[in-house]
């Protein structure tokens, strides 16, 4: 008999083909999947049909499921024997909240399995043609993000942010690109340096809009309103401008960000 | 006709349950496969028997084909209808000089498809049980490489670096980790900041050992020169400190780091 367990499992960022082989067999071993909102459908179904399935919808700002009652659900829903999956987008470990789920899970007796996923960070860059890394531009890569709880007002460490050496990725930055671009060229940014900002990243829609971070100010938080998207600052958006394999999903340009996030 | 292309591919971190679906579907198609020296054995292992292998054998500082020639290389093996897979290991734009080798192949009007790997960081962090955010602890995640070039001294940004709020990974920080554990206590980070030494991250021989960075100051550089040891710095390292699914390869314990890095 297998003690109580529960996976939590990555997803990755929304393309099925960029699921772990663990994460797939998971899902075809699957009695429950309990899963969020932003997970794609090739995911799903790519489970055992005869899996239970809860929808748990974690829309950013807007939970269908409070956490601590998705954490509760996970404990009661634990069971011998029984194949608990908590699919997860992207990492669980990354802006995931999954170290959340496994200490509640840890305090009530339940084993936790954490299977890594491709978080959006590495998803869109791969997708957009923007390495995270590159000698010469960037020697650190790093994610932050850019959501607030409700009215909170942003406080990130800006002068630590402004590095001019260092990829920036910020997840769930939609409505607070425009701020946070004026405040990393007030902490000394250059003004020119290039933006991406990729929505609804590996999927059939996927669409890239580059621009720099002082077009990015005027980006106003009206379009668009729950698209995901992601913003990559740094040297490396422009290292590759051209070339990568052509796909009807990728729109490489150079249009302003109001396709993508609109303008004010 | 299928033009000429590369497929530059993230093996992920050794693992080969960790490989993405679509990864496990070029390695089946491959007619070439050019791989680094840090690639699972089982990774391998999924690779269509026909494929022909070339070890380009990139160790740390050790370069048995230097990067300007695995980019000829590339170059002359693309070819209309041929499958060429370029398999590195973590994601290719990480720390992979993937981007180096995308804008060498463009140049020579050679496509490239770029698929995503669960990087180190991902894959040791869900292995060890260490989210990368968490609430209250870290808002923000950040890799950076402990490698220098040659005998070069390691330049980095440390009053950035040196930043409670935020998890700091540090890859290929072997031979570094005393200087860096040094720098950061200098730069104001506390010496009771929780450190985590995982080797061999993913795999059967994986190690997990936890210390300080007051501690981490007085490692050497003497033990097990080559073993893949990724450091994870910050509060995160001791949220979840017991409880994960128990497993022969995880060793979570807190003897000193002598047993993954040795001491001066």
């Amino acid at each position: 008999m297998h003690p109580p367990m529960v996976h939590l499992v990555g997803a990755g960022p929304g393309d099925a083909d960029l699921l772990t082989l663990r994460a797939a067999r998971l899902l075809q071993l699957a009695d429950v999947i309990v899963h969020d909102r932003l997970i794609g459908d090739g995911v799903l179904e790519l489970a055992n049909s005869n899996a239970r399935r809860i929808d748990v919808g974690k829309a950013a700002g807007r939970h269908a499921l409070p956490q601590e009652e998705i954490n509760q659900l996970l404990v009661e829903l634990a069971a011998p024997d029984r194949v608990v999956v908590r699919l997860k987008g992207g990492d669980p470990f990354v802006f995931g909240r999954g170290g959340e789920e496994a200490i509640f899970l840890f305090r009530h007796g339940i084993q936790v399995e954490v299977v890594p996923g491709i978080t959006a960070a590495l998803g869109c860059a791969a997708a957009a043609g923007i390495p995270l890394t590159h000698r010469g531009l960037a020697r650190s890569v790093r994610f932050v993000t850019g959501h607030c709880r409700g009215d909170d007002p942003l406080d990130l460490d800006w002068a630590r942010l402004a590095d001019p050496e260092t990829t920036l990725v910020v997840y769930m930055g939609h409505s607070q690109i425009g701020e946070i671009a004026g405040r990393l060229i007030a902490h000394g940014l250059s003004p020119a340096t290039p933006v991406a900002a990729i929505s609804d990243g590996c999927g059939h829609r996927q669409r890239v809009v580059r621009t720099t971070l002082s077009l990015a100010t005027r980006a106003s938080d009206a379009a668009r309103p729950g698209a995901p998207v992601l913003f990559v600052i740094g040297q490396v958006v422009d290292v590759i401008t051209h070339g990568m394999a052509a796909s009807p999903e990728t729109v490489l340009d150079r249009r302003l960000f109001a396709a993508v996030v609109g303008h004010g």
